[in-house]
């Protein structure tokens, strides 16, 4: 790649707004880089769809961020990172970064008891993507893998400090919270919006991985080793696409990226399955 | 239309799995009829996306039915009833049924001191689909509309006598309760799956109505109307189609429909844009 590679903009891609938790921590931790979103809204949830579904989307959703000439593509989507990631490192030559090993790696470097925690959707769980790569990475780890696909709309809703979220959390968590674990990974996008809740839940003792966070680190690594850190000395820009904008999209994706949300681009499907 | 004609099935759609409740009714009241179904589970929820979205989807929906040679359309889907009826009865020339006419009309002959709620989707309630068609058949008669999100991830986590439930319950219906209905309208076909719930927190004086209860009057009177109820004196047969098969698909849709769900073949959504 040439010198002006680092000028182009990393590409982030979810299912949906989920991962504006996600760029919310690329704004933060590096503020000079461009950055592309696209979000499925048209086609979400992923959490819920067939393997073969996720990989289709998950191949015309890098196409698209490729489209936009981007240096690096995230996939701010557990689901989608869980199933498609081989299948996306194969077909495109940029680094791809998921969530699912920055957050196993997290997770492992705080564990002390070497027991484990992870929550997710149905899919990301029963494909046990968490599990499968904490143990790869460490024989000796325990995991305790729990779907809770009543976070999303929890998240959603943006019913951070109600009752009901905290007896949700309570039905979900108390199986994890009897395995004694210190490490808890957050293996959804959506669930950093209900950590306050999730951490009262599980207990004070009990370190949560955010995966976003995890991922950031290893795109800082990645663009660093491969010479495509942006040179910017200014504030860089973001730039969103949806494929559909459903009733109170701007409401929610505010929430999740804890700004205002301007200039949104809706793209047609059709651009995405040609 | 010709005497052979009667013997052809309904077609009934929906966005996903909640039109089994619909299904469920249609299996009781008209034994004799053949049924075909067809769930877009790989685009679901309808909810959520844009009109024009769902008014494309819906039409893609009834040509697969068409093209399986159904006598009329049962649109078991209140999106999807709300946002494209009118599109769908200007494209095709067979009965099409919806929710939202049924369940209005219904509702009305209930109602004795004519205020009456409505509860759905954000979609479903953000376009006052409902509202509008009462308003429309009865001037004279109140609407009061709450949209309740979490009800169809609850209905699809079977999560139908838990505490959280009537948590959410509560704080979801407490404003309707206030403003004295004696009907409400369960705008949303998962919403049977947890009428215990909705029933218990909104008071025994208020009648529930089910718009898949409804539908199927209207379809029987339709048919009859047509010369096109089946003259057949042995039980129907029901064939189901999706677009996708999620993780626990079959544990839902044998809880939505009561019964068990065999032989479900899986539509490529390439046959269905073409």
């Amino acid at each position: 790649m040439n010198n002006t590679d680092s000028d182009k903009p990393i590409g982030i891609f979810d299912s949906g707004i989920g991962g504006l938790t996600v760029v919310k921590r690329f704004l933060t931790a590096l503020p000079n880089e461009n950055i592309i979103y696209f979000g499925d809204t048209a086609r979400v949830p992923y959490g819920s769809k067939s393997n073969s579904t996720v990989i289709e989307y998950s191949l015309q959703d890098a196409r698209f961020l490729l489209s936009k000439n981007v240096k690096a593509i995230v996939v701010a989507c557990n689901t989608a990172s869980s199933v498609a990631i081989d299948e996306l490192r194969k077909t495109f030559d940029i680094p791809i970064i998921g969530m699912i090993g920055p957050g196993s790696k997290a997770a492992l470097k705080e564990t002390k008891n070497k027991k484990v925690g992870v929550i997710g959707t149905r899919a990301t769980i029963s494909n046990s993507a968490y599990a499968k790569r904490l143990k790869f990475l460490d024989p000796s780890v325990e995991v305790f893998e729990k779907a809770c696909p009543l976070f999303v709309p929890l998240a959603e809703e943006g019913w951070i400090k109600k009752n009901a979220t905290f007896e949700i959390a309570e039905e979900y968590l108390n199986e994890l919270r009897s395995k004694e674990i210190d490490t808890l990974v957050l293996g959804c996008t959506h669930y950093p919006i209900l950590s306050g809740v999730i951490q009262k839940v599980i207990g004070p003792n009990v370190k949560l991985i955010d995966s976003g966070i995890a991922s950031v680190e290893i795109v800082k690594e990645e663009l660093k080793k491969n010479n495509l850190l942006s040179q910017r000395d200014s504030g860089g820009e973001s730039i969103f696409y949806v494929s559909d904008i459903p009733t109170k999209f701007k409401e929610i994706a505010e929430l999740f990226l804890g700004k205002p949300v301007n200039g949104i681009t809706k793209v047609e499907l059709e651009t995405l399955t040609v």
